[in-house]
């Protein structure tokens, strides 16, 4: 048996909790001997701040570098408002996506039957919806220089951001798309601004060149990404998977997200390339929610997204495909029996805490 | 009476077809003598194109600039997918928004009882929902240099666009979106990605440094772009004015305008500086929705969001708050007594045609 290194780095918030809980899931799969992991703890966020004064430590990126496979919480919080820019806890998961190269953002939206009704949206536009948004995480305006704030000579300040994309990057992402759209319903949606963004060209352009030549079996459909964000809300099923840069796939996959009436259960995964000798990409799998500090420390977070997060692990890291689906069986069964946390009950209806809904879906594993 | 310059700019598609309703709106106003106007037109988009081989020519800017309001249809077309991008049809858009200095652009989400039920939203969600972006419209990634597509050595190409703001580009929407808070809830939300964009961080340093300095009585909330998408989809009605970059403001004004089930019957107004000598700014108003190729030329067009941009332009340009008012109650009555076009009649209903819906507006005037 295979023995896979794992890195935790819970973060802030709720993150240290909703981790705790898939560390319970971890030991069932090793004390059945059905996985063997190594794992190594750090620390990323404002924690990380508050130990190194720095939002992740040499060391600590260092044990990202050597992992098969990273589980990040959230991070941030009030607590952090005034750290140095540099330093603020997000700092720490963008250095982790830009250093470990993780350019593939897969982020499912997928509305559990058992929650359709939590959505503010119609019953019948939401229920059954799977979607996947594929979201370039490396490039973009996020890391584009110049990225500066200047003062000009009358005391007043210019701030710029810089989005660059190369044919390559965009290629590489639209790949990533195209691939799981044929084990999906083989339809991929490039979302850009064409009409306002020379990247939109280059972007319409080299999706075109590339399902022309490798993946004309998928279908694929162009569309600007502000009638996308209206599309999402007005008929989501239209969508298979949809391909966007990191901006815009940072908006629609939050949109997306929302309509499931499953924010804080939903997972997700950042992949980098296939190492060309050994087969393996570097990866991190983190809940789509956030660190939430106005309910950390009390048991009201959902474990579920971190849970999906170590499933989605499994499968894309381990290989593990049937760990994988035996744990979301057991999330789906332990939704079906009516178990909930505070954030998806009925008003009025019974909560669990965080241990607890840990604890029952390793029961039902 | 004053005489009041409109510039009618139909464009493409359904454009033309709702702009006819606005001129039998306008006779109206004129027949009783209520208004004045001398009316202009001119073209803009594909059909410009078509004509002179530019989204707008020189004659039609002139005109645009000496106009105290620019009534404008929309554009663009499958037509036209292969015209030059310089001259592709949104460009005369473009340029009519940065040459006439038109940095405000208001767009109203308002949920129109009646079609609460068209909304793919719970109703409780959306009923009663009235909110206003404020979005920057001259600015950031729209317009910054570099703005261009290269190839590099290995063949590849490389595309950049800038996002570029000034203290002084901020300051001034911000203070339009607390002007207008104050005539409503007293709430502004501004919303940037101050976590990861530097024109972000500059954003939320101008906008706080402007409600100290002269807005300290209205309520400021800072909400990063993707949350507040998020929260749009949640609970709308959580938001009063919602102030925003050219970019984040596209986006966020569609989802916004999707929620209502309105889509169709929203205006929006783009405002310039106001002229210290006489007092005047110049306008442009058009309605949300684009240029819908597929239904043009039917009668299905639901000419509402145009008949609408008029009301704004009576409000904004012309100082003729009756009128205005006198207007949009028009076509609330309407709405009240059960007329339809397609686009907002439940399915199995009867529907009424673009001029006839026009008609009956004329008729509750
Ligand atoms: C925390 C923040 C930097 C991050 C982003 O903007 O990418 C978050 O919103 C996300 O989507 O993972
Ligand atoms: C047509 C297009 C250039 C325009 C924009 O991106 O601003 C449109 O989407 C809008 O919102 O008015």
């Amino acid at each position: 048996m295979a023995t896979h290194k794992l890195l935790l780095l819970p973060g802030d918030g709720i993150g240290p909790e909703v981790m705790a809980q898939v560390e319970t899931v971890v030991s069932w799969f090793e004390k059945r001997g059905l996985a063997g992991f190594a794992i190594e703890k750090g620390l990323v966020g404002g924690c990380a701040y508050d130990a190194h004064k720095q939002a992740i430590s040499e060391g600590d990126m260092k044990l990202a570098q050597d992992a098969d496979a990273v589980l990040f919480g959230a991070v941030g919080g009030p607590k952090w408002a005034d750290v140095p820019y540099q330093h603020r806890p997000e700092a720490g998961l963008l250095r982790l996506r830009k250093d470990l190269g993780l350019f593939a953002n897969l982020r499912p939206a997928i509305c559990y039957p058992a929650l359709a009704s939590a959505s503010s949206l119609k019953p019948e536009v939401v229920e059954g919806l799977d979607i996947l948004i594929v979201r370039e995480l490396t490039g973009g305006v996020y890391f584009g220089e110049p990225k500066e704030i200047v003062t000009l000579e009358d005391g007043s300040k210019r701030g710029v951001d810089t989005q660059v994309y190369t044919t390559p990057e965009i290629d590489r992402i639209c790949r990533v798309a195209f691939e799981l759209a044929r084990t999906r319903r083989n339809k991929v949606s490039s979302a850009e601004k064409h009409n306002v963004m020379k990247t939109g060209v280059l972007w319409k352009q080299t999706v075109t060149a590339l399902h022309a030549k490798d993946y004309s079996d998928v279908e694929l459909e162009h569309v600007l990404a502000d009638n996308c964000a209206m599309q999402l809300v007005r008929w989501p099923k239209q969508y298979d998977v949809i391909v966007t840069d990191n901006l815009f796939g940072d908006i629609l996959s939050d949109v997306a997200a929302m309509l499931t009436g499953s924010l804080g259960m939903l997972p997700s995964a950042s992949l980098g390339a296939e190492d060309a000798a050994t087969g393996k990409r570097k990866a991190l799998y983190e809940p789509v929610h956030g660190s939430a500090p106005d309910i950390a420390g009390k048991g009201l977070a959902n474990p579920i997204a971190m849970i999906g997060s170590f499933a989605m692990a499994l499968r894309y890291s381990f290989g593990a495909i049937e760990a994988a689906d035996r744990l979301e069986g057991a999330i789906a069964d332990v939704l079906g029996s009516g178990t909930r946390t505070k954030d998806i009950a009925a008003p009025g209806t019974n909560a669990v805490s965080t241990s607890e809904m840990g604890a029952a879906i390793v029961k039902a594993l």
